[in-house]
């Protein structure tokens, strides 16, 4: 029986949900605890869970899991943590220091306590008899993310989930390319590597150049310049507020996700607001428009954001005059076109300017890879086998296609096991253990719970066509058909319909 | 009370349900009658029908239809009309040869018999007192495109509704621009124009690149060659059959919508198929894999498609095979990522090979003309006023500006009537005369009729959270609590809460 196992507990083919098993022996190390995104076949859910049953018939077995490693700060990466947390027996958990602090951040909101421990870069940690592993810097749409060099008794993994290669990225902390071509030497056993964007053939543009397309909306805003981008985008952030310094614009910062993560960045000192630039949100009205920049969530147009509730004219603070810009530093997520553009036609209804991405397309670059930089990096490190991972189906395949292609591998040294496969790796070989039928745990409303297929189903259904209910009293054993009553819900309007029935 | 009346039956803002009125005293013209697509907030619902309303009322006042206009054959133009034919007294139907044979196809499959007459372009056509016409061939997706130039009392409205300009079309018949730039010495009254794709800068490709990019997909198949595409491109279609002859693969057409329209366009020569190359569908599996092109339909991974019965190996006739390739010649309708890109993945998982256009961009061109398409042609035909249609509101928006930047148009000669507004011309100048409340119709199931927002705002809650009925048994006047009896769909499913009940 193979010694290391290897088990992605959010699934195969996904881009969120991320959670990584690697076992050897009775020793389980985890990698990430993130939540999935429901989509519009799944009604009412609010987030998705990744599946932690294999972990606890492992604990039951006797196994321990001997720490959760954080990659970096979003929340498809961290934010489960405070709903397995209940679940499991304690365990260490390690992070960059914004990513440590945005995951205290998300374990705190659920009023659990624990911390997690901050892990210096090309600084090893040996976590357990079997497993140690060390940070390795690398850029990305969020700061302080980190690569992970797992050291096991097999051989060494490289854990490289999302990045990009930036060469000229806002903080200069580039990726370590440093190391990397050193871990070239060193016969790196697996490389898991990012292929979300395989499908773009050019290397991805910096994000230094966004700050560029920031300013140039600025220059000729006439009123107030509200921005919107991921709450989690402190790089973004500290462009819009250096572009705001320039153009003598007082900063404030509305939304409760931008706000928490401005607080934890400003303190770990990695975003900078100078002196006085910073206003509180209840005060923008003590300035004229011109005078200031509001970052506010919503960058998606979600219901009960910030920006949404303004932009409909329901938000305490802001209101949006004639005058005024809305900028939108973000790109629709696959799947949520109607909610983004919804929100930027109902700006142009109200003769509100609004630019975005598909006029001023430099308003936002991607925080992944592009097909080079994947190369590039694989090309580097030289791992016997890679492993594709953050991308759905098309890209596994796509990617398996073009490393092939373009660095020589053979078919059988690229992996892309099938969904809930446990792979084994011994002696330098793999092979595929067990395949297990994941179900993630769902969040609806208030409960965590398991809202199987049949519910979901029956949603839709009701969803679709609404209900009707006819209820004919029975008076000891007899129907009374004189006395039907019918109730509906979503089928007809009852009030129109009320000669059918 | 001004002489000339104009007004969007489908509403303003909006790309697809295209029905516009023009109306002279007594006499109103339409021009298209096409559905509209719902979205995710209107659960259940097919399509939506444009609101007659007005006309019936204007027909009850003593108005009359004077004729009804097709632009091209598209069924957000066409395919409302049986919808609507019943509820309203005869009229003339005018098309171009194309479009009047998809437009009978439509009205036949519903068992209506309404014929449309066949105008040749540059042929005026004296609809009635106030009103004639006339066709001016333009490029698009679908083959015989007309834009049509009105001659009404209050001077000309050309109706430039969706086109491109294709220097190199497939069947090499370009836009008229001769024709237009005439028009452009005879004082243009009102340009409308398709502004759909106005955030594009660039000139749109030719549709004849992509005939090299599906050649290039299909030399290096190994097995079937399957593509699948929009039913009503047949300039597409053209590029495939050309591509299979050279490749001498026989060519079979998969799919009601794409059979049908593949027959009417034979018939009126618009598509050409060499002898002998025409295979029927039930035969594929007489010749060799690498010797077949096959035409599917289902290009959105549409429920219930010929492509999406095949992927998931329910299609009778059409096996997917490991050495086959299947080629999306077309891009994600937004908002339909999930259905497009799931079936995309879905071969992947079957390792089929797919290619699609986020991989080789030239697999699908647009049919709509970027912005300096539109400059040009408002720039040769020189209109007074110049109103933006086929577009959203961020599209009417930014049309707005760039005609104002560009051409030197003043806001007040570009219009952009809000949603229901009756616009209407006299002595060269114009004025909103009236908003009116449009509903549109809603076709449900096998019914058409009026689901309002409380049935539908219904359906969203009975999707998101399900039901739960208590039935409290109330016998003579008391309730028997004894004997609850709990029923719920959507909510939990019944037996894993069969305690909590």
């Amino acid at each position: 029986m193979p010694a290391l196992k290897f088990l992605s507990l959010g699934g195969a083919g996904k881009v969120t949900q991320n959670m990584y098993l690697y076992e050897y022996e009775d020793e389980m190390l985890l990698v990430d605890c993130g939540i999935g995104f429901p989509d519009v076949y799944m009604p009412g859910v609010d987030i998705l869970i990744p599946d932690i049953s294999y972990l606890l018939q492992r604990i039951e077995e006797g196994a321990r899991i001997v720490g959760l490693i954080f990659s970096h700060g979003h929340d498809d990466h961290i934010a489960a943590t405070p709903y397995v947390l209940p679940n499991l027996p304690d365990f260490p958990m390690y992070g960059s220091a914004l990513t440590a602090a945005f995951a205290e951040q998300r374990i705190g909101d659920a009023k659990l306590q624990h911390s997690v421990q901050v892990v210096k870069d090309r600084t090893p940690v040996k976590v357990s008899q079997h497993f140690s592993f060390e940070f390795l810097s690398v850029t990305h749409s969020v700061p302080d993310t980190k690569h992970i060099v797992i050291t096991t008794p097999e051989g060494i993994i490289y854990h490289g989930t999302d990045f990009k290669l930036d060469p000229t990225p806002v903080d200069n902390r580039t990726t370590d390319l440093e190391r990397i071509t050193q871990l070239g030497n060193e016969n790196v056993l697996c490389m898991l590597v990012d292929c979300l964007r395989i499908e773009r053939p050019a290397w991805s543009k910096s994000e230094s150049t966004t700050g560029l397309a920031i300013e140039q909306t600025m220059v000729n805003t006439r009123g107030k310049f509200v921005i919107t981008l991921m709450s989690s985008h402190i790089h973004r952030i500290q462009q819009v507020v250096d572009a705001a310094t320039r153009h003598n614009r007082k900063v404030a910062f509305i939304g409760r996700s931008v706000e928490q993560n401005v607080k934890n960045a400003v303190e770990l000192n990695m975003l900078s607001i100078p002196k006085g630039m910073l206003i509180d949100k209840r005060n923008i009205d003590d300035f004229p428009p011109e005078k200031v920049c509001l970052i506010v969530a919503g960058a998606q147009g979600q219901e009960g954001s910030s920006l949404l509730r303004a932009i409909y004219g329901e938000h305490p603070i802001l209101q949006l005059k004639q005058e005024d810009k809305v900028v939108f530093s973000a790109d629709a997520i696959p799947g949520n076109e109607l909610n983004y553009f919804g929100a930027i036609d109902e700006l142009c209804r109200n003769n509100i300017d609004v630019v975005y991405p598909d006029i001023l397309p430099d308003l936002h670059q991607s925080g992944h890879a592009s097909e080079p930089e994947q190369m590039e990096l694989i090309g580097l490190l030289k791992p016997k086998y890679v492993m594709p991972i953050g991308g759905q189906d098309r890209h596994r395949r796509l990617f398996k296609t073009r490393v092939a292609e373009k660095l020589d591998y053979k078919e059988k040294e690229i992996l892309t096991p099938e969904d809930g496969a446990i792979v084994g790796f011994e002696d330098g070989g793999y092979k595929v253990l067990d395949v297990l039928s994941l179900r993630p745990q769902i969040v609806d409303g208030l409960g965590i719970g398991d809202v199987g297929p049949v519910v979901l189903s029956d949603r839709r259904a009701l969803g679709q066509a609404g209900i009707v209910a006819i209820v004919i009293p029975r008076i000891q054993g007899e129907f009374d058909l004189s006395n039907i009553d019918v109730v509906s819900k979503g089928f007809v309007f009852m009030r129109d319909a009320a000669e059918v029935v």
